[in-house]
């Protein structure tokens, strides 16, 4: 170990960021580096929920879709959002899951790219948006083809034949980040749109949706923007193709007028057209409780906080021997550190009987979420030093830290 | 009046469901009579949410999805509320909105029928089923037809070139319920099949899916299940089409194994092959708990007091002249009570103002919800009460109890 404890604990007391750690309830004995998964619990959100449910729904009842503006939450909460990706007022809603999030944003890019048939993925990507891409490809029955190529081949392989790149800015096994300015022009190049997926980034760091020209995004509301399990997930589609854009699911909250009831389906106009039903307001409540742990916040301080933590975490446990699947160029990479070792399993659930709390991902990869807001220096170098006690002790080796036969 | 306030109040000392009210916070100086858009808060709900938020996730964290089994929370939840409906375990599950898992059932459905082209609905049925119908008519290009006739006709209406039956039982307008077994005989007699939309039934009366034989069915958590603003949906497909059912949204969650992240999608077995995205968990623990207010509960009492609330109400308000645009027939009907008036927008206003809360619905519709676990005769007689001064004394006629330009 390079550090020491104390060496660490002076990085804390001159961390800028430091105080936003009390914006968080954390458990006592857990360091948590799964912020990536799902994130902490901010303070804002125990008191808001009982307020929403005690007074907003139990008092006001159905009164409050007026009286609490329940029905221009997603947008509102969409514009917080908004702020933290580069996304101007009014280009972004919250709605549903990031799945169903894929298929409206590809549904709409694939009806203003009717004449071309290929979908382009980089493989390995969290595999729901391959899994959307085929399913709407297969529902449409045009011949789409979803091809999947290398990150280091996706500006190669298009070309113009290609309707959307599809692509997630940082991979979620490895952490790895695509140059996202760079692909959408070059994909604009080719006459392409392109769709990116934020789950990994929004929140993370400084994303800038505006200046790289983005046509479409969608992302997650539950890893870095600590929105609670399953919070809803948000969609963003760049201005100039509001007018023109028409997205499948049809449903009523995306209509013009919701409460004129007419028999016809006509968009809202702007973002609104995104909706579908009737979003879950609690979940939703929530998340915009949540992001009061980001005001004030600036993203840089973020990023430069979790690439600091980034080179203390793995410079601790480079003696280990074990693959480092992160690029070591902090603008190429998000911010968690992913690790591979044979048994990445068993590793992993004897760090978590430790108290760290990290992910598996299939095969090998160790993946350890940084997340700035919450998380001290001492606490990486506390997991880095357990990390390394159950490698050299071979403490994993364990009947009980073994994988079932099926893992669910 | 025909009732005085002590005959109502004898009514409600001998109300075998009296006590249910308990199970419910209800604010003061209200009527509610608007459980068929929101219901109201079961005092089970608030203890729990705080539990979900500060121990499950504050504490638990990413942990909580095995050891509080948020990952089979939708099919839980599901079962619980298919013993409302009468569908066995494992074939319902909660998942996203009404909207989304009408368009899951439509495509899973229209792929079984594959040599049909007309997607039969009842006019004026809440638009959304419409909506979602035409939009995925228009995604798949291959020349269905969403069929519009009259509930009268729909029968008559079922031929050899209809896929799929999507009717809504009861009518959110005039509450005219369909015979969903009747329709659904008369469907599979020309080879079609049923989507039957139980947004205002499930919980409001006994319904039976599986002696009705029905294929699929979707419904709403936040009506007369009482789960919360937006709560999530349920999705219901027979046991016979899970085998060979597959729906186009094709997110992570409904794989047949999510976290082997395997390149290509395999649905899971069953119903969780309907699931999508993450789900949002706060919103469905707020629904789990509010069906704790129908343990014990016999639908068939729920229908019975339903009726009597019904007669009472139409009886105190028959003087007025109002058309009453809900059948008498207690079997044609759900449990709403909805009335015609040709300024029925500013009478619901003034009506609110008196604390009666309903709804107007386009055109010209009064529509009371009733809802009998936590509305007492008294309740009822006091809002026609109030319904029969307002009309006697023209107090709707202000100024500000008009419509503005623009409803939105």
């Amino acid at each position: 170990m390079a550090y020491t404890l104390a060496d660490v604990q002076q990085l804390d007391r001159h961390d800028p960021l430091a105080d936003y750690r009390q914006r968080f309830s954390l458990p006592d004995g857990v360091i948590y580096l799964d912020g990536n998964s799902l994130g902490a619990l901010p303070r804002s959100v125990r008191a808001r929920m009982d307020e929403v449910v005690a007074t907003q729904w139990g008092e006001g009842l159905i009164r409050s879709w007026n009286t609490h503006d329940w029905i221009d939450l997603p947008g509102r909460v969409g514009d917080r959002i908004g702020r933290l990706i580069g996304a101007g007022p009014g280009t972004v809603t919250v709605a549903d899951s990031t799945s169903v999030n894929l298929f409206k944003a590809l549904g709409a890019a694939l009806r203003l790219r009717q004449d071309r048939r290929v979908i382009l993925l980089e493989a390995g990507d969290f595999p729901t948006d391959a899994y959307i891409a085929s399913g709407l490809a297969e529902l449409m029955g045009k011949g789409h083809e979803v091809r999947l190529v290398a990150a280091d081949e996706l500006a190669a392989a298009l070309g113009p034949e290609v309707a959307v790149l599809l692509a997630t800015e940082v991979n979620y096994r490895t952490g790895a980040r695509l140059e996202m300015a760079g692909l959408t022009a070059a994909a604009h190049a080719v006459g392409a749109l392109t769709i990116w997926d934020l789950c990994h980034s929004a929140g993370a760091f400084p994303v800038d949706l505006g200046a790289a020209d983005a046509d479409f995004a969608v992302g997650c509301g539950y890893k870095y923007l600590n929105g609670g399990p399953g919070a809803p997930a948000f969609i963003y589609a760049a201005a100039r193709h509001h007018a023109g854009m028409r997205q499948p699911l049809t449903g009523w909250l995306g209509h013009a007028a919701p409460f004129s009831f007419a028999a016809d389906y006509s968009p809202a106009e702007g973002i609104a057209r995104m909706r579908a039903g009737t979003p879950p307001i609690l979940s939703m409540q929530a998340l915009d409780a949540a992001l009061d742990a980001f005001e004030g916040v600036d993203l840089r301080a973020v990023k430069a906080k979790a690439d600091r933590l980034f080179d203390l975490f793995t410079g601790e446990v480079a003696g280990l021997g074990l693959g480092l699947a992160t690029p070591t160029d902090p603008g190429r990479r998000g911010t968690q550190v992913s690790l591979r070792h044979p048994e990445a399993y068993a590793v992993m659930q004897a760090l978590i009987g430790r108290g760290v709390v990290g992910d598996f991902r299939e095969p090998d990869i160790l993946r350890f979420g940084l997340t700035p807001l919450y998380l001290r220096f001492e606490d990486v170098w506390n997991a880095a030093r357990v990390l390394c006690e159950i490698i050299a002790t071979s403490a994993w080796d364990r009947p009980e830290f073994r994988r079932r036969a099926k893992v669910v």
